[in-house]
């Protein structure tokens, strides 16, 4: 059993400052996330940048090197709906730390980017969804089985596919929640990788619960298999109760220590 | 999916506060620690009182009914090793709130608590191991299946058995821990309940970190089916994962306040 890897979601233009100081260029903001990231333990940073029309060639190539050059190449995630700029960041990033992650390709309008990832030696998170949330396991099946096959064919491993279940809110798809973790059962007995956006499961939940039931959840997942999610990683319990998961697991060494490290 | 049962731990002779208390029959350290425990959400009590040689008997009796007459009738699990003790804690036991629990039946010295639960209507924990702890899970399941079928044939339905895995320390076993999770997927398969003292697997950590695992814990084990425990329910960080996990098992409806029930 590997370590689950961890995608620092914090540098997000959905955040107002990321945002600006993507916009103005502005390092400090962005490093002083990244920092708080990578010290409590993420293992790649996802870099969202919006659509970015017009400028995010330019921007992405920014944001890469900026990262990579303040933090020993760290291993990055390019967030973005935007191919060109996904491209742009490829062509100046360091692989020493581990291939990019392609952000993400599903089985609808974002199909393409399984193209992409391949094209560049790139990971890619693959969303087993078409237009909407899957009604069911069978659909999110069908929709994983044609980016796989397409994945393959084009010369991805399957280690270069990191498949996402879409997590659904609890609030209004309570009764749905088994089905999603179920699901990434039936991915791990397929030997495959999984991932996806944790915390969408407690959307629009009081600010003070989300993080207790992000690690109930997080852990059920664990049990379930998943390799990787993509997470707040200065969420403390969260990353408490992935690293107690590791341990179980035996993914990691058990020393008095290890919430430390 | 029915709601996880919690079976607190807190009134036991190892305690040195309540080894005295019972020694002495003097009720306020015993009502004061069941009722931190049920406000804390317990929903059975453990009454540990020991081997209790000579004693057990009275003791059981003056237990049981402080406690239902103090609570309503709260449901009881009866842990001794002293048989003629369950009896008598049996014989004054009210069943409006649920039936007592035999704690517990092994398949080595403890096999006829077995026998001793069937003849009175009881529920009893049955321990999947023998003499010492067993070495894999065909072992385990030899042992749930001898403790199974002797149930079955002196009359206790599958409802009335919950079989404890045996969790093991971390710090010393901690590749097996995967064992005993992948165990009670194997029991909840099979339609059987489950329950087992769920701190084991941190026994000797810190302090601190002992609720942080054994919250990873119980969620891996729901995640299994797990269908109760015996823990500390004023471990406020274990309650909290119990009651989401129930959650995201669809057991409990959500609302924003399901924690502060």
């Amino acid at each position: 059993m590997e370590k689950f890897i961890t995608i620092g979601e914090r540098l997000s233009t959905t955040a107002p400052i990321v945002n600006k100081a993507f916009l103005e260029r502005d390092p400090e903001p962005i490093l002083k996330r990244a920092k708080a990231q990578l010290d409590a333990g993420a293992t790649y940073l996802d870099v969202n940048i919006g659509p970015a029309e017009g400028y995010g060639e330019d921007l992405m190539k920014w944001a890469v090197q900026l990262l990579q050059s303040n933090f020993d190449n760290v291993p990055l995630a390019l967030d973005t709906s935007n191919k060109a700029a996904i491209e742009a960041g490829i062509s100046v990033y360091n692989r020493s730390k581990g291939k990019p992650i392609v952000n993400s390709a599903d089985a609808a309008g974002r199909i393409e980017n399984i193209d992409l990832a391949a094209a560049n030696d790139a990971i890619v998170i693959a969303l087993c969804n078409g237009e909407g949330i899957a009604a069911d396991n069978d659909e999110r099946m069908g929709y994983c089985t044609m980016l796989l096959e397409r994945g393959l064919s084009l010369g991805l491993t399957e280690d270069d596919m990191w498949f996402d279940p879409l997590f659904v809110v609890i609030k209004g798809m309570q009764d749905k929640q088994m089905d999603v973790l179920n699901f990434i059962g039936d991915l791990t007995d397929m030997g495959l990788k999984t991932t996806g956006g944790l915390s969408n499961n407690s959307n629009g939940m009081p600010k003070h619960i989300r993080p207790i039931m992000d690690s109930a959840m997080v852990a059920m997942a664990m049990m379930k298999g998943m390799t990787s999610a993509i997470v707040n990683p200065n969420d403390l319990r969260l990353m408490e109760t992935i690293k107690s998961c590791d341990i179980i697991r035996n993914a990691t060494l058990y020393a008095d220590s290890y919430l430390e490290v």
